[in-house]
């Protein structure tokens, strides 16, 4: 199964970050390359691949790691918030996995400069660090590390069928799994009962893990699990969902072959809902 | 399989949070409790269950959720910043686990508002709202939400053993799995990988999830898995582990008994690192 936004296999080489002559020698290195972007959007060649720029050394610069010996760079544009575009998402889907990986680690990170600049703790200027991967604070030296945000994304289960909801955002047709950020104090079983408890109005009798994926708008794991439920009757938070249904397998084969007669549109491969309806219907056959 | 910091049952009632009529009613309600705190440390009746008190209007309030009809609070002291002292660890072992759960909510919300008093876009001063479970900028109007930071823990599997890493701040004889945090732009299949990769030089053949737990210590998902590897040799990052082993089930099972010539300290029981175990043995019998 494929997973969007994995499989980069780059060495992240974390004992580089502090290592300030090894760090200087990678990005002396003949094979040194930065990533081109748009602002925090991909920019790709006449291949469709990533494109890659000699390093510019006027740049401040993320090390994403080493492809073989080739140690890989993206610019740390601390004062950009990347919004997520139509257009962007258009691009996203007829990328190359890999490319999509190493990509969505340079937003990701890119997003969490420009939302950290400053310390909560003292509101004092903070500076980047770690090659990238880390800020320290100006003021009270305080160290702050990048934001993961655990979301959890999961498809309920009643006689052969599942759960999928509209959100008001989506494009139309589409319908997907339901999700939630993972708050603190709880598990991610307790986190998915909670979240199709209070969206949906559904029991959770068990929780089963699948899947995960890094999410970049702005800087999610998404934790994929489907989760049997005791009771099929729905009580939607409208507020949420402006609609949800149940499907059997035939319609969720014929939502992600984009079939005309589908009852839903399908979310695209690169989202994990897709790997999750992978998933459920190869658990079935 | 008891899983620490988990099955705190209350309804979080989420709706109740920006709705402030629902919540004064709440706090006004006969059988409201707020929840005893020293500092940011649980307190203890004399039937060693969490002491509550009444409503306290002066304090800032967080709404835990409810227990039954029973509105649970906490107050939210931003200023406050844990720690975790040796004696808290004492009393963390003789605590109920549902009262453990509730009070590592709370510790890990509080922790949370103790390192973001300063919104991190614009360097303003953030106040709480949404009931305890968000911020707001007083400058640029962002809204911040609780950090929760997912870390993956892992037995590495190889040849009917897992390997134990000893961290130099560990009690003395303690080994546990190895750990680390999730960083943007992998999922958590890739991060099991790279820090058995980097932390033991070992070369994961799959990840299998076992199961999660949240750490309030201040603010971590931890994710338990165990990672079969291709070859028992190690390579350690001796500034990460001070020592490593192999150990088998007889070991484990001994450790967890805490036997006297156990090769090993286990984890406590309210460490995930000790589920794990437990998981592992399970497979095996």
């Amino acid at each position: 199964m494929i997973i969007g936004f994995t499989g980069a296999g780059l060495d992240r080489m974390d004992q580089l970050r502090l290592n300030a002559e090894r760090l200087a020698a990678a990005i002396a290195h003949d094979s040194a390359r930065l990533l081109a972007l748009a602002g925090l959007d991909p920019v790709l060649g006449p291949d469709g691949r990533l494109a890659w720029d000699v390093i510019d050394r006027s740049e401040e610069l993320i090390l994403l790691g080493f492809d073989g010996d080739a140690p890989l760079f993206a610019p740390l544009r601390e004062g950009q918030i990347g919004g997520a575009a139509f257009s962007m998402f258009r691009v996203l889907s007829e990328m190359d996995g890999r490319d999509a990986a190493i990509w969505g680690a340079a937003r990701a990170l890119n997003e969490w400069h420009a939302r950290h600049r400053f310390c909560g703790i003292c509101g004092g200027r903070t500076m980047p660090f770690r090659a990238g991967w880390a800020r320290a604070c100006t003021g009270c030296n305080a160290e702050h590390f990048p934001r993961v945000d655990p979301v959890v994304i999961m498809l309920a289960e009643h006689d052969g069928k599942v759960l999928v909801g509209r959100q008001p955002r989506y494009p139309q047709g589409r319908y997907s799994a339901l999700a939630g950020f993972v708050e603190p104090g709880e598990s991610i079983e307790e986190a998915v009962a909670r979240e199709l408890h209070e969206e949906a109005g559904v029991l959770a009798t068990s929780v089963r893990y699948v899947a995960s994926q890094p999410w970049p708008f702005p800087g999610s794991l998404m934790i994929g699990c489907i989760a049997p439920v005791a009771a099929a009757e729905l009580t939607l938070d409208l507020e949420e969902l402006e609609d949800a249904m149940w499907v059997d397998a035939g319609d969720v084969r014929a939502a992600l072959a984009g079939a005309p007669d589908a009852p839903f549109l399908a979310p695209p491969p690169y989202a994990i809902a897709h790997s999750l309806f992978l998933a459920w219907l190869a658990e079935r056959s």
